[in-house]
């Protein structure tokens, strides 16, 4: 808990066939926090498309002006990028300089493959799990969980989910009040309880 | 209820300081239906920046191969737009055109600005209603609904409703069994019911 904590720079990496609401779901909870600056990474910078077509603009991502807060979505795209030794080897560096680490669905997979995860508490997508424990076999995967929360690591189960867990987020960083006023703005019936999961 | 309706292509009308869940969520439910097309437009075409700075891609709007749904979102943009006497009149060409038009937050307050609403029974975002209400005078605004539909108009209220009408809209289209798959699929506890709105 950090209650003296202002502004928050959340870095999102997308990449090809990433899940829109994975990303959506938490940049509409953060961006509701008046003191955010959200950036948008992915490895060659320019547009990356979504799973479902859309194009979204980035920024090649620099480890150098990397700082604070890390997102890292799920979806098909992952099945990839898993074995991208470049991309991992990097990401690593910026879990490693993360002060929060946050993961939405399969995003927990490449997270695991960077081996950052070992002996941490994580969970993803319920009808992916099978394939994500094999990625990560060091990771102590729950399977029933409506998101994890372990030291600097967030890791929430599929694509709404991330929204449960962007909420109970902000209420680690600035309390409940503060989440459950954006949970009304975007008119949003908040889980705040990361053990209630109805697809577990 | 159309049963038959194999493809859908559904034309996502976006706009600066769109409000991204509004877009991101229904762009979810229905990037889950296998025979989906989205396109994303806008005025200009190119990129065009939401709430939170996150640039998309766009085509420019184009009546002439518009076919099908429109789906029209809301946020702080709309404020501004509502004058724009350019935009709103081609958007009511859209809305002419369209099987179903449907809203999220308030980009109804759009759609009752180029009159298509008058005499319908319709909703929006519960903290602007008053606003709301004034660009539509006559139009039958709903205070108390997770969404309306009345004809081929599907208005829903603040931002993470619209995932609930998507759904919704879903069912009604091919059934409810696919729309709770859909849910399913994306971990998401749908509220199916149109009145039951706890954000009133």
């Amino acid at each position: 808990m950090n209650m003296n904590r202002e502004k928050l720079t959340i870095s999102i990496i997308v990449f090809e066939n990433f899940e829109p609401l994975d990303v959506f779901g938490p940049v509409e909870v953060f961006g509701k926090y008046e003191q955010v600056e959200m950036r948008f990474i992915s490895m060659d910078g320019g547009l990356v498309k979504a799973r479902t077509g859309v194009e979204v603009n980035t920024s090649k991502w620099n480890i150098e002006n990397f700082e604070d807060i890390l997102l890292v979505p799920g979806g098909q795209g992952t099945r990839m990028l898993v074995n991208n030794e470049d991309f991992i080897s990097l990401l690593r560096k910026f879990i490693d300089k993360s002060e929060y680490c946050l993961s939405v669905c399969t995003g927990s997979a490449l997270l695991a493959k960077t081996g950052a995860l070992n002996g941490i508490t994580a969970t993803s997508n319920k009808r992916a799990m099978e394939w994500v424990t094999s990625v990560g076999a060091d990771v102590n995967w729950k399977k029933k969980a409506r998101w994890c929360k372990d030291g600097k690591y967030y890791t929430s189960s599929g694509v709404s989910a991330g929204i449960d867990m962007a909420l109970s987020f902000m209420a680690d960083l600035y309390g409940k009040n503060l989440a459950e006023n954006i949970a009304n703005q975007i008119e949003y019936i908040w889980n705040s309880n990361s053990n209630d999961d109805p697809f577990a």
